[in-house]
């Protein structure tokens, strides 16, 4: 009998995204076997399917319900883009965004790193030069925040303005994270902001975080402008350990990393509610790429590390550590054996295989 | 005797700035010796040294004088970042957004190239490869419009806003300059925003290079979220032709663009004012580089290039595609023989000797 039970809401979502949420579970589970630990599973159905069929993104009674729950382990969302009938960002926004908000997932969290195997289309990053750094986003202000309005829409004198809002206790909780993490990692905390041009909001950042870098005095901390960051994205990205950044910038930086992994597919996410008030979401970055669901042939290796993050938020490091060391011995086996030709389930029984070993 | 006379404003400005357009006047000269025109120069003292004699930025005396000329030439700005005695930022703002905003320099052009003999960090870029694409930049709205504030500062409840500001006015100017520059091109637009977040100026930028495109039929146009950008540019840069693109946006991908080339040093860059109610300037990307000033070993090709496009701006298309042909030949040139070791004024003679053959 498990001592821990922990109730994991589950939404497969569209396209491939049911079909990797269904491999991360197995893994959970092979993984929790041999733990005091126990997840049961409720399935929620939401995204653009959903959407169609009831005319809802996220309706109060979901929320409610999902709040219930010790965390949400997410597929993916979105309609093919081809299929006019939704309506452009309605899903992301109502559905994604809706989650973020409600739930107060104020850090979100993008590790992103070399993988075996998976080639960087960056000529300085290999086997022997690797990524590993951590982007911890802020997720529920700044330019998201959906401030601001459009005046004489259609005419010569329109006017649209989008309100960046940034506050002392929306930055310092990311802020004080991103030191937890970093010193917990290799200690070096980077600062993006653009604050030589944001000049209001940059200041409450670069304040915030020389306030906090004094409670860690371990971790050396450095500042960066948004434009320069990217310059060092791709001539020197092992520069970095831990970024952290505004909720926009953040958006754009955790693109570019993990592309210039090489591994966009296999780069997993975690949107925290720091304060626990919130069940936090653990999702995989790619999306539900239409294209090729139902075919039984995308990858979970994404989803399962978006689970790795989640056993982790639980307090399950142990088991944490235990599968994601696995998925590591499996992709650098197929790296050297080929995986080619693998269908998405057969990849999440290597995975607990390797597990079980 | 010319038949047009040029008054070019002269800003060297701080560092390796006064060196590296000393080198673009020489290429200039014997690029007009052939011409019926002919180029006068004023040079003006700016920037972090001409703070710290006086303490002034840009006064509203030299703004007028500048305004008298034809175009302006300008260096690099900026004190060694370990110069204390230079606040932070305030030739950033006071200079070089002053000028911008003042000068009403809407159009913030970055031509983004390979160049022979400078190996992209990218592996998918080689000669047969190469890249090249143009970013159409706004300049003098959005996020940089300077609009926003702080309240409470300091305490728990500080909040910090930012407020981006964009026109119909403001967009549509320069998306019909990024349709024009794409109709003379490769006819491909790609519009880069985060309109399903950004809803209210995403909506005006999208609505309105929708109306624009209709007036050009065969230039096709396309829309990328600016995260979704980042991607496509290390993943696949050759896909891009021209780029419009908002302020804040702009200054991203316009770092991140010559970064991919590997030739951050020779990226050159405009800053125009399509209505011709002030002079456009023409600078290279690079910094003041305090670290190599003096010595006579900064690159003067990121400058040379910017004059190029002055001529172009100025109407005198030949002369620049001399000059550019000129560029190439000799960066061939010095690909195959190498480099290494010649001077600021060695490099700026080689390509008048090139331009004279
Ligand atoms: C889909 C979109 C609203 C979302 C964002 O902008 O945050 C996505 O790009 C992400 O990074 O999770
Ligand atoms: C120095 C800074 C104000 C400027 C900007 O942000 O526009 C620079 O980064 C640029 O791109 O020209």
């Amino acid at each position: 009998m498990a001592e821990n039970t922990f109730d994991i809401a589950v939404i497969g979502g569209d396209g491939i995204g049911p079909e990797v949420v269904a491999e991360a579970r197995k893994v959970l589970d092979a993984a929790l076997a041999s733990e005091s630990a126990e997840f049961t599973y409720t399935e929620y159905s939401l995204g653009a399917e959903h959407w169609l069929t009831t005319g809802e993104t996220l309706t109060e009674e979901t929320l409610q319900a999902l709040r219930g729950h010790d965390a949400i382990l997410f597929g993916a969302v979105g309609a093919d883009p081809l299929d006019t009938r939704v309506p452009s960002g309605i899903i992301e926004r109502e559905l994604l965004l809706g989650l973020r908000f409600n739930l107060d997932h104020c850090v979100n969290l993008r590790p992103t790193r070399s993988y075996p195997g998976v080639v960087s289309p960056l000529r300085g990053v290999d086997e022997a030069n690797p990524i590993d750094f951590l982007v911890v986003r802020e997720g529920t202000e700044g330019p998201y925040a959906g401030n601001g309005g459009l005046l004489r829409r259609g005419t010569d004198a329109e006017i649209a303005t989008e309100v960046s809002v940034n506050t002392a206790y929306g930055v310092r909780r990311v802020v004080e994270d991103a030191f937890h993490r970093a010193q917990a990692r290799d200690k070096h905390l980077t600062l993006v902001h653009k604050n030589n041009v944001l000049t209001y909001s940059g200041d409450l950042w670069t304040r915030t975080t020389a306030a906090v870098a004094e409670s860690f005095p371990e971790v050396r901390w450095d500042y960066l402008h948004v434009d320069a960051a990217t310059i060092h994205m791709v001539s020197n990205p092992q520069r970095f350990d831990v970024i952290v950044t505004d909720n926009l910038f953040g958006d754009i930086l955790t693109d570019l990393a993990p592309a210039i992994t090489g591994g966009i597919g296999l780069a997993a996410s975690a949107s925290i509610n720091t304060a626990g008030t919130a069940p936090s979401m653990f999702e995989p970055v790619h999306g539900s790429a239409p294209d090729i669901a139902g075919k039984a042939i995308a990858d979970p290796t994404a989803a399962v590390l978006s689970a790795v993050l989640m056993l982790d938020h639980l307090g399950l490091g142990d088991a944490a550590a235990r599968v994601e060391t696995a998925v590591h011995a499996q992709l650098n086996q197929w790296a050297q054996d080929g995986a080619s030709g693998l269908s998405t389930s057969q990849r999440g029984d290597a995975f607990v295989a390797r597990l079980n070993r």
